[in-house]
């Protein structure tokens, strides 16, 4: 039984923390310039374009990935002086400055994600949230990543609340109407939960649910050769199939040379970030996850 | 009436011209460390990854567009010593010292333009080559992009018979199996056309047919505000819509205030490389052609 009385008072809109992810860095630029749009009583949006120069140039960042610079001790590292590290470091100075509550870090994937919410703290209000979303909103899916503080330097870990949302599929440079107006729908029912919380918060509610979601267990890379060069592709049984369960003994590869690659483990995976462009730099071909039911339960 | 006797010695395979296109740059790859599957007797293959150090980097160029570089005038400026323009001197001299023939230059697309053939000689062996594939392959489209001696500044411009392939739709940075092997396929094709070719000519053949041609006229850019910020997405309905005429009155963009931008010109449209996201930064956000047949009489 979890007590929670959590208040929203300032709320951040964050994208272009990926500067090739147009979709929501464009949409964020429209509600900068609407702010009525974002308007509701009991609380502020803040919105913010994190990285204006890789936008500039549509690539994912000038010199190092701005969402692997905000752990703790890199932001205190006064050696860290790349583009990203110092707007790192400015980012992290507003969101105290600005007493934000809640962060959204909104990304864009070549992956079929659909609208993902990614979290990393399983704080009550924030899984009071999400089930809403997922009741009123066919397209919304759930991903639980822990990260342990040493790992943690992602934008979303410098806010107590935050999530990172994950609009998919849409290619790197592309504004996509589909998923710009999907994403602008869930910002406002977001925003109008916020609403409704803020005030029944005063009144504390029960609560009593179950949930689905996908927990982030790890990832796989490309089959390379002794150079480390890729060689084979992902299999088109797999392409496009995020959250869709992979079987042992079914293909997951497809080697340049037709050759199948088949997937060895014991038990399903359920894939997500398949084939993401950005990851191959990472090494991950894509994420696996555990699919599970978590209930919840506050008073 | 055309007469010709062209016969293929050598042909060059030219991909990762753009270093994040990586469907035709890991294809070449592939048929280079395959040299059995490229044998054919009566020619020589020969394959080239353009840019290796953008390919590394997955961005489209380092300093400058390489497929922007091979103008005469260019190539041959002491002061233009650019990563890429340094690249095109040295693709120039090779395809030179090779006795190139004929040059494929492969790129890929996130628009959905299938195996599209893009020429600006309409060289009579080139015109049959392409009604032989159009015949034995329905994913192919052909392209005509007439360009003046001064605008030629494309790799296929360094060769007398050249065209571009360009095939999509597939993310940057992104394999896409079902492209890789539709490629692979149209290359043995074309291939097995020279071989056959190369015999058949020592006879000369007659040759009476009809070609849909896809004539490039120009191009229009995203609706701007002041500051040259792009203020529309393109409209659902154009997206993915390659090949299909825009009416006049159609909407052709969607503000992102949910306003509908209609095109007002008197004539369809065939629109080509409709939202590719490398042309952003050139003030593309499609091209239009003319849809025309042509007769092609060869005897």
């Amino acid at each position: 039984m979890i007590e929670q009385k959590t208040t929203i008072k300032n709320l951040a809109l964050i994208a272009g923390v990926h500067g090739n992810e147009l979709t929501p860095a464009y949409l964020v630029k429209y509600l900068q310039n609407s702010d009525n749009l974002l308007a509701r009583p009991s609380f502020q949006s803040h919105t913010l374009i994190a990285n204006p120069l890789a936008l500039k140039q549509r690539v994912r960042y000038v010199d190092t990935d701005l969402n692997r610079c905000f752990n703790r001790a890199d932001l205190a590292n006064p050696n860290y002086r790349q583009h990203e590290q110092l707007i790192a470091k400015d980012i992290y100075q507003q969101i105290l400055e600005k007493s934000i509550d809640l962060l959204i870090d909104i990304h864009s994937t070549t992956s079929n994600m659909m609208l993902a919410i990614i979290y990393s703290n399983p704080h009550p209000w924030l899984l009071k949230l999400f089930t809403h979303l997922t009741k009123i909103n066919p397209e919304v899916r759930l991903i639980y990543h822990p990260v342990s503080e040493k790992e943690n330097h992602f934008l979303k870990g410098i806010c107590p609340l935050a999530f990172t949302l994950e609009i998919g599929p849409v290619n790197h440079g592309v504004i996509c109407p589909y998923l710009f107006r999907q994403t602008e729908t869930l910002i406002y029912q977001i925003l109008d939960y916020i609403e409704q919380e803020n005030y029944l918060a005063a009144h504390l509610d029960t609560f009593s649910e179950s949930l689905t979601v996908y927990q982030r267990l790890g990832s796989i890379d490309y089959p390379r050769n002794e150079q480390g060069e890729i060689k084979a592709m992902l299999h088109p049984q797999i392409l496009q199939r995020d959250y869709q369960a992979i079987q042992p003994n079914q293909p997951i590869f497809l080697g340049f040379d037709g050759q199948e690659i088949i997937y060895r483990g014991e038990s399903e995976l359920y894939p997500i970030f398949v084939g993401e462009s950005s990851y191959k730099e990472k090494g991950i071909a894509l994420c696996w996850t555990e699919k599970k039911q978590i209930d919840i339960n506050i008073n």
